[in-house]
């Protein structure tokens, strides 16, 4: 299997117009509300959801226009392997965010914890749930510093 | 933007030959280790994510041969929609886990907390951080009655 493909489920339509303006993860700016809209043919998939708390929204980095191996994170001036951060410019491309829902209408998820571009197209939506996707005992290398005693950094929010 | 192209970025190798033998999630099975191997051009990419105690796998469901928008999750009898449930046969077949980091040695990466068949395409690795990735206050819909007062249900092993 050489290549896959995939296509997008629908697109999200958020208030971020530019790379500039979003937070680096969208748990810190839980003000800010976004929707979703699926393709019509697959809302009947979003049966049931609107019974759950968060979801994982798996997307494409559309804006992305390069791939590196090493990055260096919004938080610091250090490189890390491009799989030990959270960077757009990874090999193929996806990102995931876990959000929170606020409601669902015919076929739409409006949600907050926004970190996407307005326009980025969905590729997945998945349900959250903690007996899958909470751990404890949680160690995050080189995050962990900037994260010391509960603190959330100042540069959560990109300048 | 109708279609996009993405490539495995390498391979999964678990002890879980057929889908019969999987658990439904990897953290009801600390004790089984498995592990990715990176096509060569990737390694570097691993650079200090052995400082994190756990990542997040993005492969692809490439034993899947169909497509749902309702399906019935292995813990009941009830249909819900695909984006509520975890199922591989959903829009664009892409699966998502969290495993527990035990070693990484070149282009080899030795995890717990396994899911998925032997022989997966691998599409992305994220680092997993309590920051970003872990939430309080959860409710997880139709989930929620299986996992009352802590329990692990019986089906979590399929048979």
């Amino acid at each position: 299997m050489n290549q896959i493909t995939i296509h997008p489920i629908g697109k999200i339509y958020s208030p971020y117009i530019e790379i500039k303006d979003i937070p680096i993860q969208g748990i810190f700016k839980d003000d800010i509300e976004a929707w979703l809209e699926l393709k019509k043919e697959y809302a009947g998939g979003l049966k049931d959801l609107d019974k759950f708390s968060h979801c994982i929204l798996i997307y494409y980095f559309h804006k992305s226009d390069k791939e590196t191996i090493e990055g260096k994170p919004f938080l610091e001036d250090e490189k890390h392997g491009i799989f030990a951060i959270r960077s757009p410019h990874r090999p193929n491309h996806i990102g995931i965010s876990i959000v929170k829902i606020k409601r669902i209408h015919g076929n739409r998820l409006y949600f907050t914890q926004v970190d996407m571009l307005d326009g980025t197209p969905l590729i997945d939506i998945k349900p959250y749930t903690k007996y899958f996707d909470n751990r404890e005992n949680v160690i995050s290398g080189w995050l962990d510093k900037h994260f010391k005693n509960g603190e959330i950094p100042d540069k959560t929010i990109i300048k």
